[in-house]
């Protein structure tokens, strides 16, 4: 079907003599957004208050949109609307760049810096048409620990404050119609049991109307196809179909829908909801995770179109019942108001980076239980604004070894977009404390052995970097490392790394200075990249989708280092289970750490020998996906003694936020 | 300092000769948007989603704001500037006009419908500049009964689905601030109970510089102030000064401060929370109220910048110390932080009426554990905006005996306006009800009691109209009573009204027929309306703020024709506590039933010989009020087995909302 249509595109298109070539938006030319560089380095809140920020009508005019393909919300940010895509449909797509990194120490090695500044280098200084296309961070967290996700010094999307907190509440759609499905659970389970009579049940689900004549709801419909029901209405219904549609008779023991929430809250992390009076007894242990951990934003992420969103969350499995049926949010009827609280969520965000190149902010689901990517419609949109003599550069979550695997087998599976190049961000730092060098920590200042010269250190961890780029060529892309350098790094360490990058295979390695210095600090990476994207690529993934659950788990293991998987009883189980259910044909999504090749954080470096252990596996089928546990993932933040929200306040003469960063 | 402010704002104006008469903004003429009438009546959706719409930014043009005080969320909603104040100081207000309604049937009585009427009826038939001024309804309840709440049939706020869904994120960043402090409540006692030595708390607060230095967090600086400790770094801090600073010692018995969602979720009105082996049996019973419950919200819609916002959040109250210290939002270093969240929030939401006029919808607390009206500030900024030939409507929550005495003895203490004009909403049915007709629920046909014409039961129910009358010209205001019609209403049942209310002191009394018709069915109350608001007015609180406790609450209990107060020991106690507490100078806010004058909803149209048992009593030091509670208030409702979300989805072909009402 998707070779007719292409058929039936070009018979169209040959109909037009004129339409060969599609027409080009009449966009005005790009006017990057000039930085003052400032020593020493302020702080990043410092640097995104002091920046010009363009009108963004004008970066959404610079980018070829359409006055009516954007929905402002006041003057620094917008959404798109998708009929860009439809516009644009025979337009042909830029260079898709994927920014992932070696295996980082616990402060990050600065990959979404890396990111903007790549983007800031393409559209500031080598005249390139570029978007970038990032994540959306959790709210919570940055009450929480310090630490922002739109960059860092001169590499940043601004506003910064905006990007940091509400936006323009994509998460809260998420949270409210998630906890609606919460609650719709939880209210039919009580409903259910608290009317045993099945006639009973009938009246309150189909009341009659005035002229005595009973209807059913769209949720009943859809649910009777799935079962085989042809009942006209309800009056037809025999005994045991009023059974089968009106109770869902859901096993409690078997819900796998939190509750969710933006805020890092432990004590939310295991509850007993229900015990009101009012409620009966009807008790049960649950929990919240934090809002992004929901398949929702799984969702969101992965979805192609509104009525691919809409079958998605028509499809997400909560449970099962008593009898073994996996019961899904059509079956409960709220997949249709989910889809209404998200149908501005879907449209991407647009800002804009420190030069005032665009940005996509959209989606921003966990990296291990869930694919930890931004979304397929952000990129889809911004390859085909940059047009074939532009690049898009977009950037997976975590180390190579978990979010560039998921970025290619499983978001890439479902956009059918392959990227032309990757970018491995590497430092001085992480090298060295793979190769033995002391813990780093959060807040407590470095060893003297990251900040002085030791290439003994850093030689011995190489290796992490040499076997990620060798992952990285595995898919047939061409492979660039970007050297994010501190002050600190000498000239013989940086060369180190680029000499045994290149020898790895490698299409260049490059010093970049972009935390500092914007886009003129990573004009050198920006140079390797388009160079890198021109070069031949024969893309493969990394496991056939049809292969057996255990093959793709041990494919994706093998990929890692591993000798090999050990599965507890749970995921064995739930293996046999999924594959009699049919959840075959589906990607796998690792919730590993990503602080190790391995399941163990504290297993630095290029580890061998060591196995993976699988101790349960979940479905994800609204997103689209099976996720192996390896390992215990925390999926609710907590705060600590001194919380960084003691700094947050309101400057109320400037109006400015305070303390964010 | 009000007057000084006065005299000074006095002699800069004599400075600018030109300046005694403010310039008047140049805004284009209105143009009203034409109605096309159906019939029958459609639904509201129908209604709503058939409108023409004008671009937002055309209604603000029209209404007189300049371009740099609108934020748009999209062409159909903006936010407005709080700049507008500022630049308007010296303009004259408007007329102040509160919708209020007869003691209601479970149905309402038309309130919102009548307020946007009355509001199309002056601006696109009477022309006159007018605003309207609205709550903005919570989302949860969308789901779970039908009903929406931006008015009805041809009298509406559009577009509807905005209305009653995300609007602008206002609530939703309610729901993160209010849960962002409950996490903080509890995060707070998880750190004190596991750190028991004061030097190492210290420590975890107030962490080591690179320098060896300490600072303090803004927060300690507050509490320090409270206090009274005067140390100038955490090292000069004396031990017993350590522990008053850093330990809250909050009594988890006195916790006021559950947590909230905008979502029907029965089965979280009494939970258990900290049941994760990582909280180390730290357990504890709390609830969750659905947002629009929460004191952030009250104070959005009492505050009048962003200077008392930020104060108002500091002082909210959350619970007391183990030594009966109350502690704040400050004491927890939080509020600052809320009020980042809340920044945008404050902003008040422009949309339109079906006619094309103007409206605020913004705020929308409570009618009984809070004071359920819209914020202040949107009233003000419409008052100015409208000017002294103008007219601002806007609505009080609940019937008079609720909502308009809040918004007299509340609103208008805090915002130190006062209304022109009273519009009692009044319907057949509602005054057949009180006067002894059958029981009205909802969903279920009328009896025919209440379609059919029955003189006899209406003049039995008129002492409730009448009694509301007398109430509202005991404030000094003139009254207008609107009888929104039905299709059944005979002309001799409207006259038996009509009669009745002009015998009662109103001004006049208007037979409207505007969810039919629009404004041209509101034509002869807005005459009416201006007729009033140009009568002379003698304004008067019910009471004086500085009287003690019980005398307000009685003062109240009088006017609803109560024969007295009775207390339980709780309250006794309370009103104790507070009286040492020094909460005294606040207004009492009732929490009460809306469906009688009395405690008992059972207690129809004008009851005498009954007393008012105030069963607790509560503050809310941040909004400004005390709140007796008469009888228990649900503050989270259910879903029911038959929820409204199942009809609820998204045409995919048109993208448009259906089945939302």
């Amino acid at each position: 079907m998707a070779s007719a249509q292409k058929k039936l595109a070009v018979r169209k298109a040959a109909r037009r003599p004129a339409a060969k070539k599609p027409a080009k938006p009449a966009a005005p030319a790009f006017q990057p957004t000039k930085l003052k560089l400032v020593r020493p380095v302020p702080s990043d809140i410092d640097i995104a208050q002091a920046a010009k920020l363009k009108p963004i009508a004008l970066v959404a005019e610079e980018a070829g949109l359409k006055p009516n393909e954007l929905v402002s919300y006041g003057t620094d940010k917008a959404k798109v609307r998708l009929t860009v895509l439809k516009r644009l449909a025979r337009a042909k797509n830029g260079k898709y760049v994927d920014v992932t990194a070696i295996t980082p120490t616990p402060l990050g090695e600065g990959k979404t810096t890396t990111t903007v500044g790549l983007s800031q280098a393409l559209g500031a200084h080598l005249g390139k048409k570029v978007f970038t296309c990032i994540r959306q961070p959790s709210m919570g967290p940055t009450f929480g620990i310090k630490g922002g996700a739109a960059g860092g010094g001169y590499s940043q999307v601004i506003p910064m404050e905006e990007f940091n907190l509400h936006l323009t509440g994509d998460i809260h759609a998420i949270t409210a119609s998630h906890n609606l499905m919460a609650a719709a659970i939880d209210a039919r389970m009580f409903h259910e049991t608290d009317q045993p009579d099945d006639e009973k049940l009938l009246n309150a689900f189909c009341p009659k109307a005035k002229d005595g004549s009973r209807r059913f709801a769209e949720c009943h419909i859809r649910r009777m196809k799935k079962l085989g029901i042809t009942a006209a209405t309800p009056d037809d219904l025999t005994t045991d179909e009023k059974r089968k549609l009106f109770r869902l008779d859901i096993d409690p023991a078997t819900i796998q829908w939190n509750r969710v929430v933006d805020i890092n809250d432990r004590m939310l992390r295991q509850i007993t909801v229900g015990q009101g009076p009012e409620e009966k007894g009807r008790t049960r242990t649950t929990g919240y995770d934090i809002t992004v951990a929901s398949e929702i934003m799984a969702i969101l992420a992965l979805t192609t179109s509104l009525e691919d969103m809409r079958e998605r969350f028509g499809r997400m499995v909560f449970a099962t019942s008593k009898s073994g049926e996996p019961l899904t949010a059509d079956d409960l009827g709220v997949a249709g108001a989910i889809t209404v609280l998200m149908k501005d969520a879907i449209m991407p965000n647009l800002m804009q980076t420190l030069e005032g190149t665009p940005a996509f902010v959209h989606a921003g689901p966990f990296a291990n239980i869930a694919h930890g990517q931004s979304s397929i419609l952000a990129d889809q949109i911004a390859l085909k604004l940059v047009g074939p003599d532009g690049y898009v550069i977009t950037e997976s979550g975590f180390g190579a070894d978990i979010g560039m695997e998921k970025f290619m087998d499983i978001k890439c599976r479902y956009s059918g977009l392959t990227p032309d190049c990757v970018v491995l961000v590497a430092t001085v730092r992480a090298l060295k404390m793979h190769g033995g060098g002391p813990k780093v920590t959060p807040g407590k200042p470095l060893d003297k052995a990251y900040t002085d010269e030791n290439l003994d250190l850093l030689q011995a961890g190489l290796p992490n970097l040499l076997r990620h780029i060798q992952n990285a060529r595995g898919y047939g892309v061409p492979v660039v490392v970007a050297v994010n350098s501190f002050s600190t790094d000498t000239e013989a360490e940086i060369n180190l790394i680029r000499e045994a990058a290149l020898a790895a295979g490698a299409e260049d390695a490059v010093k970049c200075s972009h935390w500092a210095d914007g886009g003129k600090g990573t004009k050198a990476l920006g140079e390797a990249v388009i160079k890198a994207t021109h070069k031949p690529k024969d893309f493969k993934f990394l496991y056939p989708l049809d292969a057996p659950i255990k093959d793709k788990i041990e494919a994706i293991a093998k990929f890692y280092g591993a000798d090999g998987v050990d599965y507890e009883p749970e995921a064995e189980a739930k293996i046999e289970r999924f594959t009699q259910a049919g959840y075959t044909n589906l990607p796998i999504c690792m919730a590993k750490t990503h602080l190790s090749f391995s399941a163990d954080p504290n297993l630095k470096n290029a580890p061998t020998g060591f196995r993976i252990p699988i101790r349960d596996i979940r479905a994800s089928i609204g997103s689209g996906f099976l996720y192996p546990l390896v390992g215990s993932m925390r999926t609710m933040p907590g705060l600590s003694t001194r919380p960084s929200f003691f700094d947050v306040d309101l400057d109320l003469v400037s109006g400015k936020v305070k303390g964010l960063f």
